[in-house]
């Protein structure tokens, strides 16, 4: 059988969804959009995730240089989050998700 | 201790991310990005993915109306795959996310 023309696979595509998709991560990133934010106020912002979970996604986010954490040397010592050149520049992309998802994924059922 | 403003959870957000994060979705819909594709096809451009959850995906695709399964009478019967018009509705942010992958996130180090 013949093959008109091999599909190709996005592969930049895949890697997006596999880093955004990770649970939590593109709803930290979407969370900073609104500007840099404390630990605490980040944990209160994305609801109902764990205070482990959160470090290790924020360390993870910071490793693959979406988001940068800032110490400012107190007393008292404070820590911000806020999004990369990187991480800014994926902004429009998560504003284009928000509004495809308000438009065609409905909320979940109330029971 | 007073918040200055609380910060919003973009739930349509989180929503997207949920649902095109779940391995492969988002991947066989940027696949399909490209035209209508027959199991087959999309198995092969997908790559790595097993049958039974192509099928699954597929329906789980359907089922929330970003895709389109075509039955053709044949003989031989065919069945298509295809965007929906909220499927083609992605499209936009898939092109975001993708260029915006290619140019910051690194493929995966050669070993």
């Amino acid at each position: 059988m013949v093959e008109h023309e091999p599909r190709a696979c996005d592969a930049a595509l895949a890697r997006a969804f596999e880093f955004l998709g990770k649970r939590w991560s593109g709803v930290i990133l979407g969370s900073l959009r609104q500007g840099p934010a404390g630990f605490v106020e980040l944990r209160r912002a994305v609801g109902g995730i764990s205070d482990s979970v959160l470090s290790e996604r924020l360390v993870e986010l910071a490793h693959a240089g979406v988001v940068v954490r800032e110490v400012e040397p107190g007393p008292p010592v404070s820590v911000q989050y806020r999004l990369s050149g990187a991480g800014e520049a994926l902004v429009p992309a998560m504003l284009e998700l928000s509004a495809w998802a308000r438009e065609n994924l409905p909320q979940a059922e109330q029971a």
